[in-house]
């Protein structure tokens, strides 16, 4: 075996001095797994559990309907938006919880096309997350708009005047590659176009000021670093400056303005809420709710600080010990998001040897090895096993074991 | 106090003999409450509390990202659906569960429209339930659409070549009217026009058959009669014969044909699944699978007519003792759903003080009392109760005191 970049125990010595180690004990982890793919699917909070049974026993059970009004149903989508908008630099009333991270773009798309009259143009990258680049061309299979996909080093300067809104995601899903907000947003601007954020692989996970930045329109996930839960709801973010100005292509009855009186006709909510479309999910709000408590108390700087050092410790490690890996992911940390791709020929077999072992990454098509590191709950020594988990099943040439090709339906 | 219809020994002997009378057994109700609201929210049953802590605690706690195979997370929206089909009149792979009834009404009316090119006309009747006439109203607002509204007995005759899709409640929210499926079906199909089903209130409660009444397009609720939880995920119907000629304009990744190949470009799978857009709610799918479940077994004829039943039980009851209330449903059984609706000037108070006094129904603005009798777990006994504890509210005067007139946000 090499040698790696430090010792275990210089490993362990670093959690011995993180400020934030205490924090790992709010979420239940299992025995003999080395979890390192928050990134698409957060850990269970420890208190998720009691939280989703008080909602399904009490305020299902026992309080039923009454429980739209006394066990606060109906304002949840804007209590746990509030409980986001610090993470992402927003006000609270910019902020609201709807629907999937999909249909939330779908909704800001329409709407950004709606404000920007006589331009037709969605502008985005090649290789940005599927479903984004979907939902785009879903809107120009139905409407004169077109999709442009430009490299993200020349978005820049493809923002012309027929651009309505640039869609780009904040954190790259595949590499971590971090856009600088600001400065693309800023060019959005003095081209006339809206700027639309995506913060899946963001939100939790590093500094975001969507204010700062002035952004106009953001959409986020709800069940990779906020730990919700699997097809967690997800949330959107409006600046204050456009709340009134635009609204939702998807008009259900929970973004009227008085759902309740059962009118004819449609008028939109005069706060976020009328980004609402159908009845809000009510387990799956609870359990982001308990999700997004547990960044309460946690010094955001020392988090996002930690989090850099997790992925520094890894690519340091990893590239000490697993010549055959290449990094796919930037050296700098304040380059890229809270995870880190290594690229690999035969990266499936090896990522489904590795989770064999108990070290959970995943695999993204072709090539790709994925580690999220989640300072919430990743530690040092995590970070230093699982490199050298990863050493031993590229040593061995374990991956080569035929069942570590078969793929299942989620890979 | 008059005289009602019935004795309540007479009320609990039609229990002796009701040979659904077990199934109550399912499910899990509060000491000390009627719950006459299950067409609102279906009450809890006794399975789900278990099966959503199974999916929090062990699939996402133990299984973690290896759940959407291992746990079956991502077939849970075809797998729940077959449960629904057969409550329904259709096949299993016609149906499939996402999103909410309003976001899935969007996707089927555009669908629709764009599989009637020429034709314009969304109709429907004025008073359908609010969210179909807003959505249709959203998409009329940012296209070359008109939301028609037509009172319902001058539908059929109103539906011309201008109709691309025709857009109604089967069951009315308000007063339980039923429509005709096979007789308003055949006059769109005459006129050239698709037809589209709510069967929010119909699923669970009465016979459908869909297929058989060669219906196009339906949606319908989760939480309602099929006892899915609060925000439960909705599902939709697209019968077999067009299913490959109508696509999605929500083009999310769940809907791709591969979409763990993360491709750039879209295209949609060829069974149901391409009418799923973001990430499914896992928690949400748990608990609806439960409460379909609350069905297994049951003898759907002997369902039906129970419901039938209490429902008749109610109405007479009520008339025979309440005259200040005036019926605002259907007398004959066959041509209603499963609630009871009964018009009064005040009617928001005098429900307050019936729920205050254990009896849920709700309130429906401007002036009804609605009342929903889920033969799963409703009794005659309550039914009787029910009655009872009303005419003594009405009697009484007891609704007049002031604090039944302060309303929440949800009435």
């Amino acid at each position: 075996m090499r040698e790696g970049a430090v010792t275990r125990d210089e490993a362990r010595a670093m959690d011995a001095v993180d400020p934030l180690r205490g924090v790992r004990d709010r979420f239940t982890l299992p025995e003999g797994v080395i979890y390192l793919d928050g990134n698409s699917l957060g850990a269970l909070p420890t208190a998720t559990p009691a939280r989703v049974a008080q909602t399904v026993e009490r305020e299902w059970g026992e309080g039923l309907i009454r429980s739209w009004n006394d066990a606060g149903w109906i304002d949840a989508p804007a209590r746990v938006a509030a409980g986001i908008a610090p993470l992402i630099g927003a006000r609270a009333d910019e902020v609201v919880v709807a629907d999937s991270t999909s249909i939330n773009l779908y909704k800001l798309l329409m709407a950004a096309l709606a404000a920007r009259p006589g331009r037709h143009v969605i502008l985005t990258e090649p290789g940005n997350f599927p479903t984004d680049l979907y939902m785009a061309q879903g809107i120009a299979a139905g409407a004169d708009v077109d999709v442009r996909a430009v490299p993200r080093d020349r978005i820049i300067e493809a923002i012309d005047d027929s651009v309505a809104v640039v869609m780009l995601t904040h954190v790259h899903y595949r590499t971590a590659e971090m856009f600088d907000m600001a400065t693309v947003t800023a060019a959005a601007h003095r081209a006339g176009a809206l700027m639309l954020w995506d913060l899946s692989h963001s939100a939790g996970a590093v500094p975001v000021d969507l204010d700062g930045a002035g952004a106009d329109l953001a959409v986020g996930c709800g069940y990779k670093y906020l730990n919700g839960g699997p097809g967690a709801p997800a949330f959107l973010y409006v600046a204050e400056r456009h709340r009134a100005l635009l609204t939702s292509p998807l008009t259900g009855w929970m973004g009227h303005v008085a759902p309740f009186t059962f009118g004819d006709d449609y008028a939109p909510c005069a706060t976020m809420r009328r980004w609402l479309c159908g009845t809000p999910p009510i387990l799956g709000l609870a359990a982001l709710e308990a999700g997004i408590a547990t960044f309460d108390g946690v010094d955001r700087a020392a988090l996002f600080a930690k989090g850099q050092a997790l992925a520094d410790l890894f690519v340091a490690e990893v590239e000490a010990r697993c010549p055959s890996l290449t990094l796919a992911s930037p050296r700098d940390a304040a380059r890229r998001g809270s995870h880190i791709s290594f690229a690999h020929d035969d990266a499936f077999p090896v990522m489904a040897a590795l989770i064999d072992r108990g070290v959970i990454g995943d695999f993204r098509a072709p090539d790709l090895l994925r580690f999220g590191f989640t300072p919430l709950y990743t530690s040092f020594d995590d970070v230093w096993r699982a490199a050298d988990i990863l050493a031993d099943v590229l040593d061995s040439g374990a991956w080569n074991d035929p069942r570590y090709r078969a793929r299942g339906a989620v890979t």
